[in-house]
């Protein structure tokens, strides 16, 4: 590989598995994960308070706020950006969501991977993780939580969430499984940097 | 790897080197190659004329045609399926277009994939490989056959043309190259029936 740094931000449905990939990934790169965490990071460089960013990670602004002042969203998507932008420089590292492909898009020279997998697969996955009794509240919240990473992307983004214009390559991780999509997004990598 | 057939659909996006990567697939893989010469046995097959059938390959029946009678469109679509049927039950293969990932869906369990590429890359490879002098020209072919593959493609499947949903990977070729493509596609094969 070469002396490049190596940056792979990672966008998901939810119950795709797409984080756990990015943090196996990250780890078979043996370089930094970011996902939540760069709230943290965000409030630290921003001087915002961190309880109140924590709640719109993510999140799109409401419609109904004012057209004028910037809201509590802007003012995460714009610290996290800062953020983002800033490790970019310095480090190689895997990131998932936070509209990653678009903050480096001028910037830096990202992979960008996009993880996706058929719905029932995603319920099951996520009844298991979350423990949840019935298919159909999990496909609720799946429904929901894909709706607000959707908003999100499509608020701050010019493309489409999960629409192929945005990504170099795009897997449902049904197909290969967890470790097996994690070997072929080090397989991509490494076709990349070689 | 095992036993089993490999069959390898490939949807693509004019001027994105999908069949080129196909073909260098079959190659690599071992495996033989269908495209466009499917519909020579297409006609063979179902006795139909291959110079009428010819004119129909990927296209999606006129509007103007009675509801009632099956078109020439919908009899080569028949025969291609039946071919591609067949041939799934007896051999691996790579197969490019004539919605093969619908038409394979219920009776074998290819690997669906999809090439795209950024408008400006396919823009300069249809130049270079038609010798088209004027990028307006090129764009123009580009967005006028991709129309037509997908009005074909919806007009046979449940799934949207470069929808994610219908495919197991979809990858931009502009970022590993044809031959980096290839390989991962390769890898992609490796790692699913290893």
């Amino acid at each position: 590989m070469s002396e490049k740094k190596i940056i792979v931000t990672i966008g998901r449905e939810f119950g795709s598995g797409g984080h756990e990939i990015g943090k196996k990934l990250a780890e078979k790169l043996g370089v930094n994960f970011y996902d939540k965490n760069l709230i943290e990071m965000a409030a630290e460089h921003s001087g915002l308070d961190l309880s109140v960013l924590g709640a719109t990670d993510e999140k799109a602004p409401s419609p109904f706020v004012s057209p004028y002042a910037p809201t509590v969203s802007d003012q995460l998507y714009r610290a996290q950006s800062e953020v983002i932008q800033q490790l970019a420089q310095k480090e190689s590292f895997v990131i998932v969501g936070r509209c990653s492909n678009t903050i480096l898009d001028e910037c830096a020279d990202p992979i960008n991977v996009f993880i996706y997998a058929p719905l029932d697969v995603r319920i099951k996955r996520i009844m298991d993780r979350y423990l949840i009794d019935s298919p159909e509240k999990a496909r609720k919240e799946i429904l929901r939580t894909d709706k607000i990473r959707r908003g999100y992307y499509q608020y701050y983004s010019e493309y489409r969430w999960g629409d192929r214009e945005g990504y170099d390559i795009m897997l449902d991780s049904s197909v290969l499984g967890i470790d097996g999509t994690v070997d072929l997004l080090f397989d991509f990598v490494h076709h990349k940097f070689k």
